[in-house]
């Protein structure tokens, strides 16, 4: 242990480059920056801490205390039997098949647990119990109350007339909220999905029963002695994969659209150089913009504003991290600050005034860098505290959310006065247009005849449009900073791929002013340039936060059914990724779009490699269930070109590899490719 | 990489001297069989592979892809400041408290899948979808009814009646389902609790408000970057425990009591040495007692024993192991063949034609092992696979349980034939009294003309019986096999500490003749054997499974209500211990005992010895809140002790310490100390 110790213990703090930390200059400048002040952040960190290579590679169990068992790879690779085994016998495939479904466990619970927060607050509000916020997409709730089988209308002496919304809204929030633990039937929005795909998943056994349940599930058969089997154990993460992405997730992305408004298209910045040094400057940072919304609308109030001159700021720059940013910027404009990895430096600016922390992706270290400097650091949400006495919590409760969010809006203006005068913002920052959706890409690409995704598909069907791609997920500090998200949606949309992208990948795109109807000009093959200069969007389309995924989901769903592109999102010319992935979300995410038949390539590393045969499984036996299956590639330009392999693929089993061509179809060309 | 690889990777296999691998002549000879057949075991791999020593005290945090960050201590502990951080920021104990509470809802999700697995078959009985089971136990049934808010009794013409039995099993039944998963309110069981306790938990805020959400919390919050305070991520650990030990296990048991029978003492054996050569040998392993029940009925049905005989044998020998193995011998005296260490070795006999599992602690060598001699081993449950070829699956359901059970007796039936002739089972196997139970201590302790718990309550006072321990827990194969449970338990009756066991140790109890009422004379100190030799029971006294925990809560929960030592639990001469345990099922049960005031000592190791404070706050702060807090002594006889002083301290807090003295209590005597 002694030698363990010595081997691994705190070494002299290494300094990273900036320039090798990552791509953006604003990042680069404030790690210079953070490294003069001798204040530590992640990047440093990075270098010093070498993480566990049998970790990494999915092969330590910790899941009985006869281990931690470790199973490394034996010196050659496997030649002959694979005869590795834990104490109780578990094998490698057994092992990094438990670890793997944990994740996934994590990932459903942590988006899940999301969702159930919003749905209690949409509950509160449908029976008038919370008061500061109201239903502002009605059509919206209309929408998706069948699904819940809520009736929208009712007869009326023989008539049928519509119903009250407050009724309404009622069943709906208890429907929506049962969700999570009914004791019996399934998740009712798998029904959104095409009908093949609803058929597989029956097939397979992975329909989810509930939310809870599912991810309960996941912790008990990889409890020590119950499944040793890889495959019974990935149906299990198959199901609970689901009940996120077509359960909690999309209930979250729903609820929150109908309490705060669906997105629609609108201008934005982003980067560190949208904080304002003569401004008050408040940073929203987590995922559940159930607070963040109130604080929006008490940054915007007259007397926060007054009171925020009155000490001498010329008003408030609210700014976000992480999906709260993006959430608070697709319905608001709200621009963020930076991504996962900038949220140390946002502080280190010296002009942070209050960062206002919720759930997920948030720094234990943060409060150590607030310590550096004059800023607040305020965490909310009763399940995510922090240890260091440094950190204010004000617990945030939706009955009396205005007046919470007042006073830590007016905690961070009070903080004002108190900057030092050594306060560093970074000058860049970059326009972006956010806020695309499942209901306005069929507004902008629905064309003026046939509303829908028609003329979508039809540009996909005529090969200006090559395929969609979703790129996602995380920053990690293991790769360099938006280097992989940016080489490959720039590699993507010069192929005439277009993007669809949520969480830190948004923002990275947004930060490397790829959100701009301009950047297509740049950046694109001819046939996604012509496409995205007709209608006027840019060739990556912001769709929100994590949880937003599921509008991804959707947006694919809705592809197949206008047409032409075969019947179930399988067979779509489609793919998609998360080039620096890093939390147990994006394992959640990345399993459910397999198991709803789209290829997802993962970059940096995935921690299979030491479980070939259970690797295998993933990569490769997947698809013959789901029509979709994982892969991994850590660099950026091949990670793309598989992506668009896999499109040209799924193009070719579509007939219209010679669409490419660039003919010009008319009605008889779209009938005899099956689509009308 | 390449170096770690080299350290760890499978080295030669080393042989264990059996004389150092358990107590249990049985098991040694067992052991060295395997040897010479060259069947490796459990007890061979620990030779083999050394246990990571990082992971072992709780400082690996691979909850994120930045990760596996591991956080040694530094080499001369720590001095000053603790500067230890993940990537994150995340502290050691932080990273200590996501890693204790996961490993509380890997346990609480076992035993409360386990209980929703009963309570479905409970639902089905109840909706007579199901007959091949009945309702045993009515009264019990009556008994638990109240708690679920369910009448069983109904006015007609003015006059109270008994309600129709099925009426109130179909009520019972949806209202246990429910517990799961139910929208608002909190577990119901949690009423059964002494009322101080009760409080106490509402205070910390830690009332479990249904099964499934309080585990799905906790893998949020332990996910990266939301808890990152040891304190809260406690506190939630806590509500997941209580919803294990209050909720779930507590539900398990009833309802199996219900089903199957509420036990009573009834006598049987335990070891290897109760499996026979000329019988056909079948073995149930695991935990849920479904299944088994079936396997009991179908074993002793003369249909199957004729079959038996046509083939050749006397008769059918079936014995258990694990807790499937305490569930049928407590309701049916069918006699455990060994502990979960043992489950290799009941194969190696070449004696056992099956070995049918069902789930938790079954290990995936055996799978191996069977290999190697003619045993059929059957998977059972949907739940719990085996990826290696040779195991059977019959999938088990309640909708045609006999038909299945008899399917799997009839294949080892007809597997006897096919033995070697190199057969050796162990004569070693000891006469046991076990099926003691809330009800049961009542009887026997009760008294004749109070009934109830006064009578061993007055023992307790006067100082015959010096206080209560609960022993319980797995066996681990890092230390020698039964020592820690014999020692200990030898310990504390010599003291006049009255054991209340369950699970594997009591299997070990049972092996080690600690189980008949002729152990008091040898083992006991003369209080202790005084009042066992009077009432005619065995100073140690088995309750049962894992689940079955929830008994001793009962149990110590009666002894509150029966007057004289104090109000709450925390207020008894009473202590709990794990000696030997292994899985997180054990942490959840320790916490759970911890959170309802016990003072809970486990053996070998506890994952905390790398975050100081953190452990502090298990081992000191803890019983600030509830009366009861952790502590680990890997010595069995200072281990003891450790529980004995505990005992001691609640004894002179009571004012009884002088009662020790031996002198014989009037009513005058208990009133003044507050008994009546």
């Amino acid at each position: 242990m002694a030698e363990l110790q010595a081997k691994t213990a705190a070494k002299e703090p290494k300094l990273v480059d900036p320039r090798d930390a990552s791509i953006d200059p604003a990042t680069q400048e404030m790690i210079q920056r953070a490294q003069r002040l001798q204040v530590e952040t992640v990047f440093d960190r990075a270098m010093t801490m070498k993480p566990c290579a049998i970790g990494m590679q999915g092969i330590c169990c910790k899941n009985c205390a006869m281990g931690p068992c470790r199973l490394p790879l034996p010196k050659g690779g496997i030649t002959g039997e694979d005869t590795r085994k834990g104490l109780c016998g578990a094998t490698a495939n057994t092992i990094c098949a438990r670890n793997f479904i944990r994740m996934i466990a994590g990932g459903a619970a942590a988006h899940s647990d999301h969702g159930r927060s919003v749905a209690e607050v949409f509950r509160s509000v449908a029976r008038k119990e919370s008061h500061d916020y109201s239903i502002k997409d009605p059509i919206k709730l209309v929408d998706i109350a069948p699904y819940f089988d809520v009736a929208t209308t009712v007869e009326v002496d023989g008539k049928t007339v519509d119903r009250d919304i407050d009724e309404i809204a009622l069943e709906v929030a208890e429907a929506a909220y049962a969700e999570w633990g009914k004791p019996e039937g399934s998740i009712k929005y798998v029904k959104r999905a095409p009908k093949p795909l609803q058929e597989k998943w029956a097939q397979e056994g992975v329909v989810p029963r509930n939310v809870d349940r599912e991810i309960v599930e996941i912790m008990h058969r990889t409890h020590m002695g119950v499944d040793q089997d890889y495959k019974n154990l990935m149906k299990q993460g198959t199901r609970a994969a689901l009940a996120d992405g077509w359960g909690g997730s999309m209930i979250a992305t729903d609820l929150q659209d109908v309490l705060f408004g669906t997105p629609s298209p609108l201008q934005s910045e982003a980067n560190l150089g949208v904080m304002k040094e003569d401004h008050v400057n408040i940073i929203v940072h987590g995922h559940e913009p159930v607070l963040s919304e109130m604080v929006v609308a008490a940054c915007q109030s007259q007397e926060m504003i007054a009171y925020a001159q009155e000490k001498g700021a010329k008003g408030i720059q609210l700014s976000g991290i992480c999906c709260t940013a993006n959430e608070v910027l697709q319905r608001h404009g709200v621009p963020p600050a930076g991504t996962f990895l900038q949220q140390e430096l946002a502080i280190i600016t010296g002009a942070c005034d209050a960062m206002v922390v919720d759930i997920q992706c948030i720094f234990q270290n943060l409060a150590n860098v607030a310590k550096c400097f004059h800023t607040k650091l305020i965490t909310t949400h009763p399940i995510a505290r922090m240890e260091q006495e440094n950190v204010i919590h004000i617990e945030f409760d939706e009955h009396h959310a205005m007046e919470d969010a007042k006073r830590i809006v007016k905690m961070a203006i009070d903080n004002f006065p108190n900057r030092s005068a050594d306060v560093m913002i970074p000058r860049h920052k970059t326009a972006q247009i956010a806020g695309f959706g499942v209901e306005s890409i069929r507004y902008h690409l629905g064309g003026t005849f046939r509303g829908d995704y028609y003329t979508l598909n039809d540009n996909i069907i005529n090969g200006r449009i090559r395929g969609i791609a979703g790129v996602v997920g995380c920053n990690n500090a293991r790769t360099k900073h938006n280097e992989e998200h940016i080489t490959i949606i720039k590699e993507l949309i010069k192929n005439d791929v277009i993007v669809l992208t949520t969480g830190c990948s948004a923002i990275a795109a947004g930060m490397h002013g790829l959100m701009t109807p301009g950047a297509a000009a740049v950046h694109c093959g001819p046939g996604l340039a012509e496409v995205c200069e007709t209608v006027g969007i840019p060739p990556v389309l912001h769709l929100g936060s994590c949880v937003d995924n599921s509008r991804i989901l959707l947006a694919a769903t809705e592809v197949v059914r206008a047409g032409g592109l075969g019947n179930d999102i399988s067979d779509l010319p489609a793919a998609g990724s998360a080039p620096e992935w890093m939390s147990e979300k994006a394992i959640s995410i990345g399993h459910y779009f397999v198991a709803s038949g789209v290829y997802t390539v993962f970059g940096y590393s995935l921690p299979l490699e030491g479980a070939p045969v259970f690797k295998d499984y993933l990569y490769k036996d997947m698809e013959r269930m789901y029509g979709g299956m994982w892969d991994c590639e850590p660099d950026p330009v091949k990670h793309a070109h598989k992506m668009i392999a896999h499109i040209d693929k799924k193009r070719k089993e579509l007939g219209i590899d010679k669409a490419r061509e660039r003919v010009l179809m008319d009605m008889a060309d779209r009938q005899a490719l099956g689509m009308e």
